[in-house]
């Protein structure tokens, strides 16, 4: 079923499957006028979705929060990115679901409430958040002395959302430094996340992660439940960026990539500039869930 | 030159002057998947814009501010919103100018600096921020006790954004409690703006107005002039929700209609639930200064 046509990827957008490439939404769509949308990621890997019931699971509970409604039930959307994925032929693919308030049905309205809501969705070749020659010398990270994270008190940030100005602000001032990427504090000074993830530190043997004003990854999740099952404490509360700095190894997580190893923030370097012992551990242990059928959908290409 | 199939707007987007309804951008642009965009509106007024060179002036600002890089030039972006206009037959019309961050050029780069920007344009009949009928009896306003404006260290609103998460929730809450529109707090319990609009108090004749975690309207500016010209004094400064309360008369201003009467915030009544006097004879200069030539350009349908 795989077509020439869908190499770059495929959406699904108005009942069709499409190349990526035709994929488009109306300059008047408040998904983007407003950015009144939230959307999920999920990924394929060789021929199948990983946890894809966590990701339906929370696109759920975002599209609820958000009050959308939209056409297609849970199995109707887990039936369309198994049939999307398969036409486009990816076999290692970066997965977006969206749900958008689309436009006023009475034209000049300002009501969201007059609005008819709509779903879609595309694949595309499997995005590296970090790069995998990146990721194999370590990331390093610029935490921005210039930018906050978007306050939970004006966005929810566990709602999967496309509000990026901070995080594109502080990407630029973090590769014009020379960095890979950037993490934002939040106005106490304490960690959130960064542009596609979230942050973890191992200090003392313990696995610390911040608790709140992040969106609560499916992958970050996978982290805690491996270092668990390795019997490691964890810890999920207000970190401090001095805890982070003091901490014997520093990862990141995302959907985009897996457990990628930080080696330096700021001017700190980590583990003497080379990946952590426990951090390649805990990402050969999140790489070989991928074969537990637990977590695995195989798409019928 | 006007065009039966532009009766609900027109677009100029690559090139090419559609029908609003053809004017659509890809799902993979970050000005939609990461919000990296800026925009602005000007109005057209009897067969006029209204201040374009005011705000060509802050659209530039904002492109320069998010470091977007378009083909089109000041005097480009002018005559292709003349060009549009005229096409679209529109006499009394809403007119927004865009620049998006694109795609990038190597496919599945995370990095900002590899995306191809661009500019487009639309014009849609005229939009009132507040509808006629309900500026007529004044504006019921609800300032949100839950949801606070996106700080300026996050996401600077000088920058005109579609950021309207926090914008959206206050709208929402406002709705479902029978009021018109929103007004959010800043983290001190300071006046903000609502969505689409700044807000201004008139206490024992003097203006009052925030002066900073709000977009610097170009209505805004517009009042700011005319009550100077009344010889009223205008104060830009940190406005805290009581004063506001405390008002004898208050009034929004925005692109989409102007100097609109607000009567009532939260339960507080003001004017004996009418628009106020000096709201009034604003308004009246307002829309008396579209006769100026100072501030009009004719459009040549």
């Amino acid at each position: 079923m795989a077509n020439e046509h869908f190499s770059k990827g495929a959406a699904w957008i108005e009942g069709d499957i499409v190349p990526i490439s035709e994929a488009k939404i109306s300059v008047l769509d408040w998904g983007l006028t407003r950015s009144d949308i939230t959307y999920d990621v999920v990924h394929v890997w060789e021929g199948a979705f990983f946890r894809l019931e966590d990701y339906l699971d929370r696109f759920h509970a975002s599209i609820h929060s958000l009050r959308l409604d939209i056409a297609q039930s849970r199995e109707d959307i887990a039936q369309i990115l198994h049939q999307m994925v398969a036409a486009s032929g990816l076999t290692e693919a970066y997965v977006s679901m969206v749900a958008s308030r689309g436009v006023p049905s009475i034209p000049g309205s300002r009501d969201p409430r007059h609005c008819s809501n709509h779903f879609y969705a595309w694949a595309v070749p499997f995005v590296w958040v970090i790069k995998p020659e990146v990721a194999k010398r370590g990331a390093r990270l610029r935490v921005s002395d210039n930018t906050l994270r978007i306050s939970p008190q004006s966005v929810d940030p566990r709602v999967k959302n496309y509000h990026w100005g901070d995080m594109t602000k502080g990407l630029f001032e973090a590769l014009d430094a020379g960095y890979d990427s950037a993490v934002l504090v939040d106005e106490t000074g304490h960690i959130t996340e960064g542009p596609g993830f979230n942050i973890f530190a191992i200090s003392s043997g313990k696995l610390l992660t911040p608790k709140s004003g992040v969106l609560e990854g499916i992958t970050r999740q996978t982290v805690m439940e491996i270092c668990q099952e390795m019997d490691m404490d964890v810890e999920v509360r207000a970190v401090s960026l001095a805890e982070i700095l003091d901490a014997e190894e520093v990862f990141l997580s995302t959907t985009g990539g897996g457990v990628t190893p930080v080696t330096r923030i700021n001017n700190k370097i980590f583990g003497n500039d080379s990946p952590g012992t426990l951090t390649k551990k805990i990402s050969a242990s999140y790489w070989a869930l991928h074969k537990d059928e637990k977590y695995s959908q195989k798409i019928k290409y």
